[in-house]
């Protein structure tokens, strides 16, 4: 039965509902193994999905776990979901800004897995800061100050999790049918009214073209639809890293410095953009009139003060943020004019220095990471200091090729 | 590295060999997993594999064992293989009219995995025969007779077989290029010089359709001609089975019918095909006059003066052979015409009855099977005896209609 499942997507014919839930639920179960479920994935990666496919696949992840009820707000709710790049610390920075502009933030995030950490491992790099609220705390703090972000206290789409784990050790990572419905159940079982989702597109990202990228967005929407969810995207670049910053107190710092106003270029576009486009869908408004307000907060210090206000909630002290890291340099072996910073190998050499995990029970090192000293297009003398690495490693090691090209 | 040799495949580009016996070997090592390995095996069902990717591989199930050096024979090792039917017990018939003719036949088989049992079961259902020979007593019985069936002395293409036990479970048995590289891995391991393939085709066999029989005989015989191995192909039907009796010591008993001259009919004609092309080859001569000379060993009972002569060799004792079971009938529920007999439901009846085992330390019950009455094309009554089933278990129940179309 399972056996004939997969010989139906190994040979392109379309799956029915009851079929794919046989499969993906046997495997919840334990009944489908995980070298039938990888042959299965395989099969999805190479001869992709329908949309009804993917509907009921969506909605098989939704219905494997719990889904969180937010109606105790009564404002429409918001999430923004990023495919994941490298230095992506835009949450910290849009949650505070679209929460002071009285649209309600409730976040529940994961931890990361990979080369860098995901937003509850950067909260948590704040001394004090609790990421572990109980659901009378998360409505207490939604009511008070709009802005929450904690992690799971429910069990959303745990087979999603489930097959996403399986996935990342197969090579079935790249099908834009299963990072659609794997996204897009995550975001409904967390009780979402509207979606904005970031989709990474380069070398330090998943999805490394625009046309995969232009198929997601298309199919994301068209999941939106069907649950009734408004989903909006925004494709991004991630050939190169999202601000300067990489590793988890040291991303904290970076969102501090745009929160206040102290900083230009991709980070602060991209969280710009992300904002309004969060604050339209919220309030009702268009997306020009929510860029007016979106910067407006950011100005006049109100983000700030809600990203402080959120801080101190969740009994995080901010004043306390200091790097404790022994600090290396690397230093430009020749003149020139900076071409490329490569975002993949950035994203290895922070995790090598201890900002990431590659097992859950690893532990991060949040005071390490990487902080890029010079912007591409700049003139580069010999010995100019292209990047500054934190880490308790002793004399750690890195091919400056991989990382900055210099011509 | 492994997560981007399965990618490579995934996105059909062709392997190197060092890529491939990087993934394989590893496997066999199980630094590779199933999981991954059943990715792996599900990307080059849909995608396919070219020829030196099968050459490649091939050497690399080769090289995973022993290869058999039959040396010590002065002359050409002619060696058969099936793909596997329903009822296949032309290696009991072919064997001793080869040897018979001066053709020294010398083979390593394998017990049976599946719905019936292999040709060591079948042998071994023969009171006191052995299988287990030293490679004294193979050198030693091949020298004397020029006919020896034993088990694996040796550990021949061990890749294959875990490669093959995990194709069975994942639904990617159906590959040419995989079914190909199997054959030819464990045939040229085997020692043979030169090689007859019977590839099935049918629903009672792995290859369902006349294209894909004819890819894998192009493909086997180019196998063959890369390493200097002359390989001739059957192509035989396999919708029903292949003659009457289905069941180890029931298909002996068959086989002895057909030495004795007592048969006509579908397993006859193969038998008679299959021993011409390996006396053609082992001798040199043309098809037409081998077909000559099998069938005057088989009129004049040399060949079953051989088999008796090769049973006794390895201890077995003929004149015990009977069954130990336990008779119930399928009678036709209706007049007519007898349509089609479906070849792999007798099969799984079969295994059903006790004949066939599902894991490696299941144990057969060689008195169990199936004798097939009646012919297509012949009148039924209502009430005529269509099979009769040989078993241990009480009442065995069945689905006439699943086996016999009567209209």
């Amino acid at each position: 039965m399972i056996l004939d499942i997969i010989s139906k997507k190994a040979n392109k014919y379309e799956l029915t509902k009851e079929e794919l839930e046989t499969i993906f639920m046997g495997y919840l179960k334990g009944e489908v193994k995980d070298y039938q479920m990888s042959a299965f994935l395989m099969a999805i990666c190479i001869n992709d999905m329908s949309d009804s496919e993917i509907f009921a696949l969506t909605d098989i992840f939704i219905r494997s776990g719990d889904v969180l009820d937010l109606s105790f707000i009564d404002a429409i709710k918001v999430d923004k979901h990023s495919t994941g790049g490298v230095g992506d610390k835009t949450t910290l920075i849009i949650a505070p800004l679209v929460a002071s502009l009285n649209v309600p933030v409730i976040k529940m995030s994961g931890r990361g897995l990979g080369y860098t950490g995901g937003t509850i491992d950067k909260l948590e790099s704040i001394p004090g800061f609790t990421v572990d609220l109980t659901e009378e705390e998360i409505k207490k703090q939604a009511k008070e100050i709009g802005l929450v972000i904690t992690s799971q206290t429910k069990d959303l789409a745990p087979l999603d999790k489930k097959v996403y784990a399986l996935r990342d050790v197969t090579a079935t990572t790249n099908s834009i049918p299963l990072i659609a419905s794997s996204i897009m159940s995550k975001k409904i079982a967390g009780g979402a009214d509207k979606i904005v989702i970031d989709i990474k597109v380069g070398n330090g990202a998943l999805i490394k073209t625009k046309e995969e990228a232009e198929r997601l967005s298309s199919l994301l929407i068209k999941i939106g639809t069907y649950y009734q969810k408004e989903v909006r995207t925004v494709i991004s670049d991630m050939n190169r890293p999202l601000g300067h910053n990489i590793g988890n107190k040291l991303e904290v710092m970076e969102a501090l410095d745009v929160l206040k106003g102290n900083t230009k270029g991709n980070l602060l576009d991209l969280s710009l953009t992300l904002a309004s486009k969060m604050v339209s869908l919220g309030k009702g408004i268009s997306e020009d009139k929510a860029m007016v307000e979106v910067k407006e907060n950011l100005q006049n210090g109100k983000a700030l003060d809600k990203f402080l206000e959120f801080v101190k909630y969740q009994h995080g002290n901010i004043d306390e943020l200091e790097i404790n890291a022994k600090v290396y340099n690397i230093k430009a072996n020749k003149n020139g004019t900076l071409k490329d910073i490569n975002a993949l190998n950035i994203a290895k050499l922070s995790e090598y220095l201890g900002a990431g995990r590659k097992s859950k029970d690893e532990k991060i090192d949040y005071n390490a990471g990487i902080v890029i000293k010079k912007e591409i297009g700049d003139e580069i003398k010999e010995g100019d200091i292209l990047a500054s690495l934190y880490t308790n490693i002793d004399n750690p090691t890195f091919n400056l090729e991989r990382i900055f090209e210099i011509s």
